[in-house]
C-alpha cells in the first residue's frame, strides 16, 4: 500500500474497542468488512476529541463520506480481543481529508488503511469545503507531522 | 412463543436466501442478529410482490418499523446454506400489521419469528393509518388466513 | 411482552454504548437489528464483570447461544446517541438463563428485551449444563431479584 | 487507484443484488462498509459458478482470507436500488489471486475494488497453495484478460 509515511512518534489518536461475536465470522476471525466499523468509530471519536461532533457538523452543511480506502490486512483479531484502533490526519484539502488508521492488538499490527473522506452537504451529497473551524485545527495537526517527518 | 395459529396450507410469500461468511459468527453458525436482516429482506420482496415498494410508499407518508418481535432459534444455519424465508401476514389493524416469519432449510424449521411492524410517517415517526390499497389488500390475505383457520 | 417482573431497585450490570453511522439506517434511526449487537457486548460485559470471558469458557465447554428473544421497540435511538444498555438475569436453569435487557437514553426506555440463552458445547452445538462456577454465582442474583420481588 | 486495466470485454461474472434497510445508513445511502458484503457475495457465486463451493474447499484446506483492498466509492447506491456486482481475476499467483470487482446500478458505475485474497489453511490460518483444480481453472480467465489486453 503506497501511503504517505508518518513517523512513529507523530501523534495519533486512539480508542480501544473489543471483538464481540457479532464482528467475526465463522472462519473463526473478526470479519474483514467489519474492520471498516471499527475505523469508522475511531474517526468519530477522534473528530469529538477535537471537538467536532457529527450531528451539528451535518447541521452546518458537512457530512464525511469515505471516497478511497486502501486496506492491508497483515493478521487477524480474534473474538474477545481488546484493539487498539487509531486514527490520524495525513493530508488535508479544502473538501477532503485522509486519514491514516490502524488496528493493534498491543505492539501487534493488525490491520492498516488509508481513508480518503470527502465533506459533501447532507442534502444534496455534493462535495464542499470543511467547515473552517475543523480545516484550521486539523491544519496544525498535518503540518505537526509533515515538520516531524522533515526533520527525521 | 404465543402467536396466532397459521394452518400449514395458508399462503406464505417466501425466497431463497444463501449464508455468507458476513452472516455468521466465529461459533461457526448463522449470527443470531443476521436472521433479522433476511426477515427484513423476506418482507420487503412480500410487498413488492404485492405491488408496494418501500420509496414511493415512503413517498405517500408510510415507513414500517418493527415494534414488537418474538424469535425462536430451533436450529442454526451455517456457511453456504441456502434457505427459505418467508413472510405471512396474520394480524392487520389501522396502523400495524403482525407477520409471521419462518426460516427453513428444505422442510426443517430454522428460526421463527412474529414480527409487529407499525406504520409511522418517515419525517415525524409518529404512528399513521396504513395506506389504503395496501390495507385492502392485505385485509384479503389476512381473512383468507383465519377463514381457513376457522374451517380447520 | 409478557416477562418476569423485576423491581426497578434490582442490581443491573449496564455499559454505555455510543451509536454510529454502521449501527443506524436509511430511516435514520438505528436499525433494529442492531440493537440485538448491543445486547450481545452488554452480556459479554457482564459476564466478563462476574469473572467469566468467553474464550476460557468455550475452552471449558459452554458457548452460549440465543434460544428466545421477545423485543419491544420503544423509541428510537440516533446518530450519535449515547445509550445506556443493560443486562440483568431474572430466570436460571440448569442449562439456560434469561437475561432482562434494556437499552435507555437517560431515563427514557428505547428498547426492551428478554432473552433466553442456552449453554451449548461448541463443538456438538448440543445443549449442556452451565459450568458449575458461573451457575452459582448467577444463583445468588437470581435469588436477591427474587427476594427483593417478593418483599415488594 | 492503480489497478489492472481490464477492457470491457473481458468476461466479467456478476450477479444482481437489492439494497436494504440493513445495507443503509442515516446518510440516506449504502453504509460504505456494506459494499465489502456485497463484494463477498459476488466472489462466493462466482466461484460457484467455476464449481467450487467454499465448504468442500475449505475441508480440502483451502479457505480464502482478504489480504489487500483498494476501494474507489464513486456515486452511493440508495435503498431499494438493485445493483449489479461483479467479479473478475486479474491476477493469479500460486497461493492468492486478486479479483477486479464493481459495483453498477445500470450502466453507471458506484464502487470499484481491487482485492487480494489469500488461501490459507483454515485451522492454522497460514498461507497455502490454491487447490490445482480451481487454479488451472482460473489460470485459463486470467490468461483470456491478459491476451485481451494484448490485443487491445
Amino acid at each position: 500500500m503506497r501511503r504517505p509515511e508518518v513517523r512513529a512518534g507523530a501523534p495519533a489518536f486512539a480508542i480501544d474497542l473489543r471483538v464481540y461475536y457479532a464482528d467475526t465470522d465463522a472462519g473463526g476471525v473478526m470479519y474483514h468488512a467489519n474492520y471498516l466499523n471499527f475505523f469508522e468509530r475511531a474517526r468519530t471519536e477522534w473528530l469529538r476529541h477535537l471537538g467536532f461532533e457529527l450531528p451539528p457538523m451535518a447541521h452546518a452543511g458537512c457530512m464525511f463520506i469515505v471516497r478511497r480506502m486502501q486496506l492491508r490486512f497483515v493478521r487477524p483479531a480474534l473474538l474477545d480481543d481488546l484493539v487498539h484502533v487509531s486514527a490520524q490526519p495525513v493530508l488535508l484539502g479544502r473538501a477532503q481529508i485522509t486519514v491514516l488508521q490502524r488496528v493493534q492488538r498491543s505492539a501487534e499490527l493488525l490491520v492498516e488503511a488509508s481513508v480518503n473522506l470527502a465533506c459533501v452537504n447532507p442534502r444534496s451529497l455534493r462535495p464542499t469545503v470543511l467547515p473552517v473551524p475543523l480545516h484550521t485545527r486539523l491544519e496544525k495537526d498535518v503540518r505537526t507531522a509533515s515538520e516531524q517527518e522533515e526533520q527525521a
